[in-house]
């Protein structure tokens, strides 16, 4: 009989250090919001007086009836969607919901302050209203994403730094897209996706591990953890087009966001079907392409969902998506394993990064493409904000900045990730060793399942409990 | 040592058949929206100029934030609600979950395309809103509904082949109600429930397998199972008070539609849960009971929800629904497929064929008896839109069109379900061979669930691997 | 090959039991609501004409929109929130999610009837809308908290007892504070947790069970039930918001309470953590932590979240209350079954009670410092309404009935708990003897799980079926 992590040579142990980090930070956060955070105009108390001021006759013109519902779909979308769809592995089910829970719960706090300095800052003070809660989801979106390269091989701290480090990153980037850019990204596929899925390929880079194939055992999923996962999949599916459309402009816009991700994500489900049965020998599906390829029309939309793009646009964006991540999944996840020694747990380079940098791309061209007869002379300038210092922009210029959007997300992500990947991979942070990889016994009291014991007692070849 | 499925004798490879279909229906759908769908006005990058000729003083007029809410809750219905629901056979999770998704992402489109003709089409366009999305959900619902009958028993091009035809055939029966009959089904007890459901169980006659006791250890639940579907159970338990009003007139029609199915569905557990443990010898509930018949109640009052059934109303017909549902399981379920060959996997006829024409029945009485004290003037004229060629309609007309609404949808079921039924049978959709039904290994990669190997490893007379 | 109950001796058959309680009631149910229950003028088809009568230009306006959205969140929160909260249990997942929906079924039919005739009576009828089904949910949490502390030792007929007469004192304890103390109470740190929380551990200790170390092995958690119970655990968290926000004041009101809301939970994760590793020996995460006090930052905002708590303040109230509640599963829980004999399966002394007394206190202490400098004048008046009688009131007397709140909740608590206990304990509910606690097979049609027998056959030791 021998004992379950025998081999754990380095030192996992988290006692001191978790709840030092944990803590410590927290204190930061409270200072932090004590000195700089304050409630917006509409979250206020004195709203009465500022809705006599704005000529307001009703509560429901209060952003919190415009966005809060979409809001909790995001919510949904970061906790439940990302944290489950990382349970598929058949022993890291703990650790993909739970540091997914750690990491985004701080994250969300963190982003609060980092975005609000940048974009709602006011006399000293950050106000926050319903926007910024989605806007910190959406940066924590992100290090989720990140999260999913290095699933399984990184202790809670590691993840607790990326994310401070992430969050950061992620807002100077943000700033000079949507500000200095003056970029259109309203579902992130550049800001969140690119960004995200390359910082997270750069991180898992760096910590290559050699001898990860001692936990191969454990990189598979089982029956009822591909189902878990399916949770994670579908949640996601479902309320993309309210992670698309929470923070366009209120009307049409929200409305035609939700409109062309939701055609885009039916699309892109029935390419991935086809390519995961095409590309396997018996013609069988396969769960990873069910619970991530389906899920790039989401991604590749992120950029135009909110312009002109038009049903049938996205019905091609989101086939188009579909093949390429499960192409990706198939043919180019073994090869940058094997050649460029990038181990990516949750495949986001084929469902983030290849999508997200579609999604950037289609944003350029459907903002290039556009006209004053497509979108009408208000819409026109009202989609893409062409107003102030921005209104001589044409549409083929915008469509020029759209794409250098992209390239700076990148170059973040490549400098900020190789970075950050350093400092994870100091010897301080409590990392397990290669054969413990993908085992939640490492950093949870897991509990011993005993129900085969317990329920099949008439095999007198098994003792009762281990 | 057996290979897991040695006796497969039909060619179940999906290997050219199910791409082929996929990316040639996708490729279809591009070219049609192209033709055919463009953005609504209130999704349309014009809408400014509407809104100003609409008179309409603010954002929140957009239908998007009217319906918005409801829309994603059906959507969850759809996706999750029905796609867990029938994950609580022990090998068939991948397929419930899986092929609900397929079905449903091509049956949007479908749905968008088919109901766009009949109900959104000018100048040659189809024109979209966020309404259309919940239409074309709800009647995607009604081909989950049949594919409850016919689960673990098709192959997935089947299941597509008849989400083509059913989708067609519920966009002209919904036409033939709501246009021509100028019938009131709101939460459709009719177009959805009886519809889907009477086709579901006529294709499932036409399909009926001889010898499907050779799978018969298949066709039961397991007890994670079990929990994976109450999580279907509760999602559609919880929103179908938003399924009932999603599309119900805006203002109170949507508030009454809500309490109305809150207050059915409640009752209906209670019953549901008195005659699951009654019909016992032991008196012990029954999970299949529970996940199904306790949600009749939301059924029965599809119809009626949006007209003043009143509240008491509600807990009456919920009651009565959780009985006749859980009455059904015990006894209606076998003695259908022991005499009429109907092979019902989930009991749709319990849960939507009988509840659905309750529904139907309870809608045309509620119907025939309005009055305008009751609902006043301008409600009576509203709730059932008595106006112009309708002006003159009474109650008790109205109520026998809706009665004549329900013949209509039952003929469509058995006319439409017989001829589908028959293309369905064709030897060439690769379905599996009766042994192979309910299990997941057919079409699905399955991974091997190691477990207990791996954690009962002091077992020695077990082998490393199989 | 031993029986699996061999040990049943009391008589658990719910036969005629269950049954007979779930009609007779239900159709009390029917009569009550026939007799009291109709729309309230915003659902009612005379919508039109009341609309005209306030002055209302749009639809928009009816409280359908304000609330709807929170309403469904809440309504998860119940039923899939709790409900797999507790499936934690390896063989009592039936009960938990089962239970839970029949008592809540039950519980909110009640509760409608009980907090009508206390604030929704006029002219002999009770007028129901979307906030009263909001009320009914909320007042069904608090039972479905005292359910955790007896999870798992119970008959259902027990706890539709136990709904029934706590739903009542519910209702009384929640007039005597909103109304006749004219506390504030949003979110129900008082009248819910607290309240709800000492009601189930006074109901336990009188049902106190000396031989409970019989079912021990039943007790823990096994890997997919934690799974499972994560669940639950995410969607009160992120839902956490649209429940203290969902009966607020509109406008800022239900924006600043969904803001701190977030705040709070999010800084919960964070300290619950640290302490969850730091409490262990190898420093490990446990399980029960995370499902479990991570949400103890939601019920301790629960009184102060819709006042000018700031989102500071919230960070604060958060961090403390994710380390109260963790040390309390370490330390407390034990020492109150030893010592107290008070078995509290889920630990809602540490979740609920302690949190809640927290709320209350925090609420006490918001209310006393505000000033018309932050709220504003009129701002001031409407967070407290401090109208009419209560013009005259100042924050210190408002914080002193806000203690008092606390106080009377408790009494409330602790009477009403031992004497419902009292009735419990009498020997005619068909609860089961101490070996058979925690365990599904007593009430429930358990699936024999064959899995490993199916998928193991290569193993000749184990015989093909039980």
């Amino acid at each position: 009989e021998r004992p379950r992590h025998r081999e754990m040579a380095k030192n996992t142990s988290m006692r001191w250090r978790l709840p030092l980090v944990c803590l410590l930070w927290e204190v930061a956060m409270i200072v932090l919001f004590g000195v700089f955070v304050r409630f917006g105009a509409e979250a206020d108390a004195h709203w009465e007086e500022e809705k006599r001021e704005m000529n307001l006759t009703s509560d429901i013109e209060n952003d919190f009836y415009f966005r809060y519902p979409s809001f909790q779909d995001v919510h949904v979308m970061i906790f439940v969607g990302f944290g489950f769809l990382m349970t598929f592995l058949r022993r890291y089910g703990f650790g993909a919901v739970g540091f997914n829970f750690l990491l985004a719960a701080f994250g969300i706090q963190w982003a609060l302050l980092m975005q609000g300095w940048f974009h709602s800052f006011k006399d000293g003070k950050i106000f926050i209203g319903v926007e910024n809660l989605i806007n910190a989801d959406f940066c924590v979106g992100s290090v989720c994403i990140a999260f999913g390269a290095i699933l399984g091989k990184t202790s809670p701290i590691q993840l607790l730094v990326m994310t401070l480090f992430q969050v950061t990153l992620f807002s100077v980037n943000e700033y000079i897209l949507l500000n200095l850019l003056h970029v259109k990204d309203a579902g992130g596929s550049m800001t969140i996706h690119t960004f995200g899925a390359y910082f997270g390929l750069t991180v898992t880079r760096i910590l290559y591990r050699p001898n990860l194939e001692q936990s191969k055992d454990k990189q598979g999923s089982m029956y009822h953890s591909d189902l878990f996962a399916m949770i994670g999949t579908l949640y996601l599916w479902m309320y993309w087009p309210s992670f698309n459309s929470a923070i366009s402009d209120h009307g049409d816009a929200q409305h035609r966001s939700a409109i062309n991700t939701y055609c885009s994500l039916a699309a892109c489900v029935l390419t991935t079907m086809a390519f995961s049965s095409m590309l396997q020998k018996k013609g069988k599906l396969d769960m990873v392409h069910i619970q991530n390829a389906t899920l790039a029309g989401g991604v590749a939309v992120g950029t135009s969902a909110e312009m002109m793009l038009t049903p049938y646009g996205s019905l091609i964006v989101g086939s188009i998506s579909g093949i390429v991540s499960t192409v990706g999944y198939v043919y180019f996840t073994p090869f940058l394993e094997s050649r460029l020694h990038i181990q990516d747990t949750c495949g986001i380079h084929n469902l983030h990064a290849m999508p997200g940098l579609i999604g950037g791309i289609v944003g350029a061209i459907t903002a290039a493409a556009a006209t004053e007869d497509v979108y009408g002379k208000e819409g026109f300038i009202k989609a893409f904000d062409f107003t102030g210092v921005y209104q001589t922009r044409t549409p083929s210029i915008q469509g020029g900045f759209q794409a250098a959007g992209i390239v700076v997300s990148l170059l973040m992500a490549f400098v900020g990730g190789a970075i950050v990947g350093g400092i994870l991979k100091l010897p301080i942070w409590g990392d397990a060793a290669a054969e413990n990889c993908f085992e939640d016994g490492v950093y949870w009291e897991v509990p011993e399942d005993e129900e085969s014991d317990v329920y099949h007692m008439h095999n007198p070849d098994k003792p009762a409990s281990p």
